[in-house]
C-alpha cells in the first residue's frame, strides 16, 4: 500500500463482499458502511463495491480485476470451515499461489478448542501462501496478499479487523465532511447548489432529500480532504440561503 | 425481459447503486436487501451488486456491461432535479439516445407544484428518449430502457416502484427457502453438510455461525425453485443431527 500522494489524488479502494446471503436479501449487508468511515478517516477514497456470490471463478475473476485497477482491496466473508467458505481457495488461485495452513494460526485453534479440535476447525487457519498477516492489537492475525485484506463477513469480527486496518494505514489525511440541513426543496436549491459545485471543483458536494422527515427537507454534505476548501464552500453556499435557514450545520 | 425458462435455468439480475453518499458510508445501503427478495419472489436469481460513484463515465460502464450481460438491471439513485443527479444522463449516453422531458411527467409536476413551479422542478420529468414508462399502480411512471429499469435511491420510493416491477415480473416460480437452526458448531458440520451439498447439486446450502447470539449457534439455509427437492435436502441434514436437534426449522 503505498503513501497517500497528496490531497487531489487519495488512494482508491474496492471493497469485494462475498455471501449468497447478501444477494438473497436474507442478510442487510453493514460492512460497507463501516469500512467507508475508516477509510474516509484515513483518507482514502472507496470508490467501488461488488457483492458477488460464494463462487470461486467469480471470485478470482473480480480479485484480479479490482487488484489491478484499485490501490487497496478489502475481501469479506467466505473464510469460514464450510462448504461454502472459498474465499481463501478462490484468493489463492487469482494469484497463482496455494493454500496451506499456517502454523500460528493452527496453534491459537489448538489452544481455543484443546481436546475438542477436527480437522474442520483447522480449516479456519487455511490461508493463501506468501500472506502477510498483520496482528497488530489482537492474537489472531488479519490476511492480507499483495493489496488486498481478506476480512471475515461477520460484522462484529468485521469491525475488529477494521481496527487492525485502521492501525496499520493511520498517519493518512482524513477527510473532512460537513452537512447543511435546510427545510428549502431540494428543487428550489439547484441554482446556489450550481454556483457552488462550479467554484469549488475539488469539493464533493452531494444532495439528499428527505422523505416523510418532520425535521428538515434537504441534506447537503460537503466533502473533501481540505479543511479550509470544505469550509469555504459551505460558508458560500450557506450564505446565498435566505432568512432563517439554514436549520443547521454539523 | 424474457420469461424465466426453467428451474435450472432462472433469470439473472444485476443491481447498480449510484451515490457517493453510500461509498462514503453516510448512508448504509437497505435497498439491495428489499430488491433481492422481490427478484427471490418472481424466481429472478440476483447475482451481482455494484455500488458506484455519481459520475457519468463510471455509470455509462456499467451500464453498457451490466446490460449485456445479465437479462435484468436495476439502478436506484441519480434522478432527482441536482447537480449530482446524472443517472438519466448517463444511462441516455449509455445507449447512444438523448434526454428529453417526458410530457405526461412534467403534466404531473405542474399539476402537483402548481404556480410554484421552477425549471429545476421540471428536471425531475427527464427520461431516456424512447424508454418504456411503466404506470401500474401509480400516476408516476416508473422508467425502463431496454432490459435497465431506473429507480430512485430514496428507500420509501424505492419500496414503491419495487411493487411496479413485482406486478410487471409476477407469474414466474419464486425461489423457496428454509432455514434450519442449531446449537452446533459450523464446524463440527462440515461432515454432514458436505454431504447433503453433494447430493443436491441444484439446492444452495448456506451456513452462517451467530456470534454472540444466546438462540443459536449455526444458520443453515436452503433455497432453490424445486420446493420438494428443498425439503428433501433439508430433511437428509435435519436427519443426520444428534438428538434435540435442531432447535427449530422455517
Amino acid at each position: 500500500v503505498r503513501e497517500t500522494d497528496c490531497c487531489s489524488s487519495p488512494l482508491r479502494a474496492a471493497f469485494l463482499v462475498i455471501g449468497n446471503e447478501i444477494l438473497t436479501g436474507k442478510t442487510q449487508d453493514s460492512n460497507t458502511a463501516l469500512l467507508a468511515k475508516m477509510l474516509c478517516s484515513v483518507g482514502i477514497r472507496l470508490t467501488c463495491v461488488h457483492i458477488i456470490p460464494d463462487d470461486v471463478d467469480t471470485i478470482i475473476a473480480e480479485v484480479r480485476a479490482l487488484s489491478s485497477n484499485f490501490d487497496l482491496v478489502v475481501t469479506s466473508g467466505g473464510i469460514g470451515p464450510t462448504h461454502d467458505d472459498v474465499t481463501v481457495e478462490a484468493l489463492a488461485k487469482a494469484f497463482g499461489t496455494t493454500v496451506v495452513i499456517e502454523p500460528s494460526m493452527e496453534k491459537l485453534l489448538r489452544s481455543h478448542f484443546g481436546d475438542r479440535i477436527t480437522e474442520s476447525h483447522i480449516l479456519m487457519a487455511r490461508v493463501p501462501a506468501g500472506c502477510d498477516l498483520i496482528t497488530v492489537d489482537n492474537p489472531w492475525p488479519t490476511v492480507r496478499l499483495r493489496n488486498v485484506w481478506m476480512l471475515p463477513g461477520i460484522p462484529e469480527i468485521f469491525r475488529s479487523r477494521l481496527s487492525t486496518m485502521h492501525k496499520v494505514l493511520a498517519g493518512s489525511r482524513p477527510f473532512v465532511s460537513h452537512a447543511v440541513f435546510t427545510n428549502i426543496e431540494e428543487a428550489d436549491l439547484v441554482p446556489l447548489l450550481n454556483h457552488v459545485v462550479s467554484l469549488f471543483p475539488t469539493i464533493d458536494i452531494g444532495s439528499y432529500p428527505a422523505w416523510n422527515n418532520p425535521d428538515y427537507r434537504t441534506k447537503l454534505t460537503f466533502d473533501g480532504l481540505d479543511e479550509n476548501e470544505v469550509s469555504r464552500a459551505m460558508s458560500l453556499f450557506v450564505s446565498g440561503l435566505p432568512e432563517g435557514e439554514p436549520l443547521r450545520t454539523t
